[in-house]
């Protein structure tokens, strides 16, 4: 037993740093979105670059009617992370966002958590990251131009991704609903950006050098067919990321090159999932490292299959905890139970009585 | 877009109750610690007769040379719910706790959270709690006396368990720190419970009906060797529960009958890891139905060969949440960002900046 008086008070040790979805606005407002995206994808690209360093697993899915929910774990030895996602197409109508989400990350060598944060805005952002991440390596030279097929809550942080990152200077909206696409419009405005709505999802493509793709819709659908897709163009998926769930039609994907984050979870969730399961992809950390080519010349078609990784939370959490001390924009949550002596909680609640 | 003015406070949507370990010790002691255990127990009793409904993975661990971060998920159908816990041999002699904990609830229609707790004391009395269930069905008639290898920050709340539900009167205890077994005895005074301190763990076996072993050590161990086992006797084996982990000889188990909670996560993680992968084992559910019998005559060994199962989480859990508006012990998190239109993130977040 140790001799020291018995505090009834949570010590620092079981205090976990919590950053609310305020907490995180402010961060983010602070930062400035773009150059948030921008230092995530830094973190996103580096933490890519040492690939074999991190435990990896498909993420572990709970499905029902209405929608998933998922854990994404990962681990690179020193620092532990998860995240938990929802995916709920249904949601959007009954005034739920179709994604919400919070991750965790922890100390591998004593379990403890060392923070918790909302990650509904911090997964927009990483989203938006990783697919500039891919496009830096696989969009055409000189690209300028990116369809946006899909306005909702992804689409202003993949447009001002694409114009910090890469340097595009005009977006090309469509969504089957026009209301999407003018909340989008007036969102970018003043952002540097050339916006430009459109009424089909053909006039958005053409002349585009960059197509993304984020719908909602938890289904197989065709919001690409085959003649909307040129040669040259870079094809950034975003939408198809749960079984049963796709964007493009088939034969683009015979048409193109692919590139994935993590085979054994993009066969179950990504495009591919119509694809032979031994069809030839590109996993988009050796493109990083160098040991594949990304594009190799401008004729040939790119496709990054995006599903979402573990890897990526693990990154954005990281660069948001890299940032707390200096901003002070989080709270501290008494979530970790810290007797004075770990053998006595019965004692510590006990204690509690009195209090 | 929605008409109605924008808002910028999280709407009550947003708001996930947490129940901190402040709040959850508030909570034990207003309704008490034997009588929280036993409700929890009937919660968990009635979850194992509906196991069929329930979507079980094992647990999904990342393994370190300190120890084992694992997050255990599992559904009804239309409540979802995970912990998150780590066990950390090494953790007590720096000061932390062995095993830490915490675990959410969530509506599988919507995916949205309804509720984050800390976990840590709440898996101490679900632990126990198990252990109770399992031996209502398993331990011999009238059974009065139990012995407790292993004085750590469980054996209180076992002891507690036993006496409140099972009648036992006795408590023999023994661990290879005696201070371990002084604070126990300490805390259990005045409970109603005969404690009797041993100074070996075979004076502490000797004439009882139960033997429960709850040691932290992880590696292979013999907390209990062959002729410290007697006919009739009813083993509840807590400590052993991740892989390279156990505390009774082999020999013990070849004499026993053996019940477990999920054969394919006890099958790794259990003790029956000493035991060819086809060995037979009752899962406990079948013995609460009614499909299988428990103990059939006052001579069989019984052992339970507890490794915690996230179904048992999600009985404390649903526990814990029936009791949070009557009790009033949470506070409300912004952990779910909910813009006023789900489809305007981006929106929200620019609206954060001017507040």
């Amino acid at each position: 037993m140790k001799a020291k008086p018995m505090s009834l008070k949570p010590s620092p040790m079981a205090m976990v740093p919590f950053i609310s979805v305020d907490n995180m606005m402010k961060l983010v407002n602070r930062v400035g979105v773009a150059d948030m995206i921008a230092g995530i994808a830094a973190e996103i690209e580096a933490d890519f670059k040492r690939w074999p360093e991190f435990d990896k697993t498909p993420r572990v899915p709970a499905h029902s009617d209405e929608g998933v929910i998922e854990l994404m774990p990962t681990s690179d030895g020193v620092t532990y992370g998860f995240k938990y996602v929802n995916g709920h197409p249904a949601n959007m109508a009954r005034g739920y966002q179709t994604v919400t989400a919070f991750g965790l990350l922890a100390r591998v060598d004593t379990g403890y958590p060392i923070m918790l944060s909302e990650m509904t805005v911090l997964t927009a952002l990483r989203t938006a990251a990783t697919s500039v991440v891919a496009a830096k390596y696989l969009a055409p030279q000189g690209a300028k131009t990116m369809a946006l097929i899909g306005n909702g809550a992804q689409c202003e942080f993949q447009s001002l991704a694409f114009h910090k990152v890469l340097g595009i200077d005009t977006v090309q909206l469509y969504d089957i609903d026009p209301a999407a696409t003018a909340k989008a419009a007036k969102n970018l405005a003043d952002t540097g950006l050339t916006v430009v709505p459109c009424t089909s999802a053909q006039a958005a493509v053409t002349g585009a050098d960059i197509i993304t793709t984020c719908t909602a819709d938890k289904q197989y659908a065709t919001i690409l067919t085959d003649n909307m897709v040129g040669a040259g163009q870079h094809i950034n998926a975003i939408g198809g990321d749960c079984p049963g769930k796709t964007e493009l039609h088939r034969d683009i994907l015979l048409r193109s090159d692919i590139f994935v984050e993590y085979p054994p979870q993009t066969r179950i969730e990504g495009e591919i999932q119509q694809l032979d399961p031994d069809h030839p992809v590109t996993e988009l950390w050796t493109v990083i490292t160098g040991q594949n080519q990304g594009r190799r010349d401008s004729r040939q078609i790119t496709l990054f299959d995006s599903v979402g990784f573990a890897t990526e939370d693990f990154s954005a959490l990281r660069y948001v905890h890299g940032l707390l001390q200096d901003h002070g924009t989080f709270e501290d949550l008494d979530m970790i139970a810290d007797p004075d002596d770990p053998r006595d909680l019965f004692g510590m609640v006990q204690r509690a009585k009195g209090a």
